[in-house]
């Protein structure tokens, strides 16, 4: 159920997170290696923050990541100092189209996801109508991951102030809990695994969550230091000898140059907008 | 706003609809005669019926079908005694992907659309609301077409016996109903354009419909005959000496070789089991 | 390098291929198990036959075939007495695009190829230059398996009669050592592997080729019998009492209640009009 | 038969080509004006050059530009001081495919065109013959248009030095009249219509071209000043007091509130290192 990378640092060539890695994003489209089923074919996102535009970009496509000579293209001329990517295995019963493909992008926020929402058909229905109108009609797609893009959207408007990575880190824990009550109440409480990453070009908020006593959250690791560089097909962190000065968190290793420490589970990793890391125990 | 052609008759190879005549769909898909706008180039849809088999089978496109390789292909060689098909000219703000292409399709049922819904964003999530779990589940697209297949998914099901022409001509009348009662409440009345096809494979029902005093209904023609035949580029409808055995229905005439009659404004076409056809006013 | 499947005998539905068997053919495009690598994501295409049509229908997409909604609605409702099927693992360079897809088609001829020509960039010239320029006029693509095929069509145009098994066997065999001397002289040698089916949709030729001494040809079996069915999920082949009646040849067996003989390396396996069975040594 | 446009500048936002104006690309791509067809929806192509990366990027697909939600975005972030855009009308025959799309590219070299080479399957094979090996080796798809971008290139070699504005105006002339040589000797003279955008991401050359007496060559304009700039849906150019700084030239004027002069047919546009602009009648 999908792989995903997100950047926060210097400007970065997006090929430093897309093609460059041994255990690229691109290599994770066809050879994941955390996951049972290696494959994670049914298309692909990025989204990246530009200088000056409130709004991310993205470029989204159904097809494989690993065939898309758009996709080696642009990662080779954009740069960014704020990038989400996204390789999707789409879950049962769900669409490979681009309104289904991470990441999702509203105002000027972006999320991607890895896992699923318990009994989510089931749910489904309760959560639109547990959203505001605006909310609701953000909606473009049929996937989990897009509903919960919507409630968190929701609880964010009740924060004072509405942005800020704490205000993201409230925001998504209660979407997330007001999901998870939904599946319990219509949905059997069949498993939830929500790795999400939440952004809002500036901080970031990334949770490793499972709901189940029994299944293990999807893998997921973090790295920070003074500087991530890919140089002559080798990349790698350079140690900050003060504060971080770039984070990465991915569903894999992108690679060995680099320190990466996992994620506990059921916790959240904040990253600050001075680029400060913090992992705590989530509230849900 | 699209474009569309449905038949029933003797077993027809599906270019005749497609490719042959001069004026076919591949024809209409760039150079519609009958709307401002020639073009439909939003994708494509066809469905079509198969002896021994319950449930319509279908080919849908985002890409125009006028250089789609597989619908010249699979037309030439596709033959039915039941046909939909049906070029895109995306309503502003929905979007191309297959889910939105028509004819949608469930159970046994196939529906496709030319017009719209009026003020469709303020009226969707009522229409929603007022489904059952059934028909709600089974939207996977954006377009009002596919919401009001849903409503009428929902009265027909109401209906005793809930199938044959009376019962889809009763259910498609009370949706329609049901729809415009919801923009006069949620959308100031906004003219709603419905010309719709819906056919369980043996009889089917077509309207014409504008709620607009001073807006025309879209272009519709029928032409029913003993047998329509395709033969050295020419197209036309043999005069029946007794029942009809073909009938055809079309936002455009198709070819100068067929006698077309234009269905009056706010008119519902009958196509009944045995081919009889009958033209009434609406009961919206 | 791709997968495929070969269908002759009785009208089938091509589900039965494509989708039924547990080994089917989509089930081969993520998880080929005879192959080092099981992904063969890079499109897939279908040819068949049908009554009354000389040139066979195609459906080809570049998208993975397991999430391909059109050829899973295809396959339930067309049905064929010869057919074509084939999931693509794109060669290192080759495009991503339908022109690219097997099987390629020309006048009453299909041909899929698994494996591929070596040093193909290096002799590709070399074999354009030697075609016919109906041959070459032909060539839309940019894979070796087209370039074979038309290598094939201006062989089998030396045939008399041309057509037929026997021509189509002497053609493909005159064809492949036609190449393997330009990937002598232009391409140091590199091995190549030529697993080829070519079809008039009555009789059928297919090789298992290695030209080297250390790795081994692709897989490829053969089954033959009375009769090839799919019921409540389980296929078999049922055994013939005299001549076989329906043949099956595909790179991995569908499922195990088939009987599966594999092809010997550097055998060509005959399929004949009246649907009898041979397998000789190749003459290349 | 296509619509294109070039600019080359200071830094400017992608939209400002695209999206603004009132007869953008993306207007040009289902409403051009001067063609008798206003139809381009076979697909468009953008690239770009980026600060120091000598080759340029490129964005295409083969989806309509006006639907392609990937290129809206892509338009709103993307800058770049060169710029090729192209709205593609397959010429009959001839594929919708990536590989189809203009621009092309070739190490730092990119080129676009508008029209066709007379007579082109006729000529293809003698034009092919007559490349070099890497010339050759390079053309991935079936267009007129890269066939003359590997003439051009095999020219450029024989230039000295084999760069800059003089030399890439040699080797579009020479390439040119091969070209026109072989159209006369194996294509009956068919006419053929040459608009082409070449450049080096510095200079650039603009062909306005017909071999026909009796049919005009395509429509192209040019303009230049001080400055190109899109405020509030509004694009200028802004006179130049000396040297121009900003260039466009395009099929169809993007807006009426820049001055645009046709090209004179069969004239050459120089667009030099400096943004000096020179026309002048050209030699084939």
């Amino acid at each position: 159920m999908c792989r995903f990378t997100f950047y926060r640092g210097e400007l970065l060539q997006l090929s430093d997170l897309v093609t460059e890695p041994e255990n690229s994003l691109i290599h994770q489209s066809y050879a994941a290696q955390e996951r049972e089923e290696p494959l994670n074919g049914d298309g692909f996102g990025l989204a990246w923050y530009v200088k000056d535009q409130r709004e991310p970009a993205f470029f989204r496509s159904i097809t494989p990541a690993w065939s898309n000579q758009n996709l080696e293209c642009l990662a080779r001329v954009l740069r960014s100092d704020c990038v989400l990517a996204h390789v999707r295995a789409a879950s049962h019963g769900l669409e490979v189209t681009e309104k289904n493909c991470h990441p999702f992008t509203c105002d000027r926020f972006a999320l991607m996801h890895n896992g699923e929402v318990g009994a989510f058909p089931a749910v489904r229905r309760r959560l639109l109508e547990s959203l505001s109108d605006e909310a609701f009609s953000r909606i473009r797609g049929t996937t989990d991951s897009e509903h919960l893009f919507a409630a968190f959207m929701d609880e964010l408007r009740k924060e004072e102030p509405s942005d800020g990575c704490s205000a993201m880190a409230a925001a998504l824990e209660r979407a997330i809990a007001r999901i998870l009550e939904l599946v319990e109440r219509h949905g059997d409480g069949v498993p939830s695994f929500l790795n999400v990453v939440v952004t809002d070009g500036e901080a970031a908020v990334v949770s490793r969550f499972t709901s189940s006593d029994s299944e293990p959250a999807h893998s997921l690791y973090v790295s920070h230091g003074a500087r991530y560089v890919c140089e002559d097909g080798v990349c790698r962190m350079e140690a900050a000898e003060g504060a971080s000065r770039a984070v990465l968190v991915s569903s894999e290793p992108l690679t060995d140059d680099v320190h990466w420490d996992p994620v506990p589970e059921n916790h959240v990793v904040s990253i600050h907008e001075g680029l400060g890391v913090d992992v705590r125990e989530m509230n849900v």
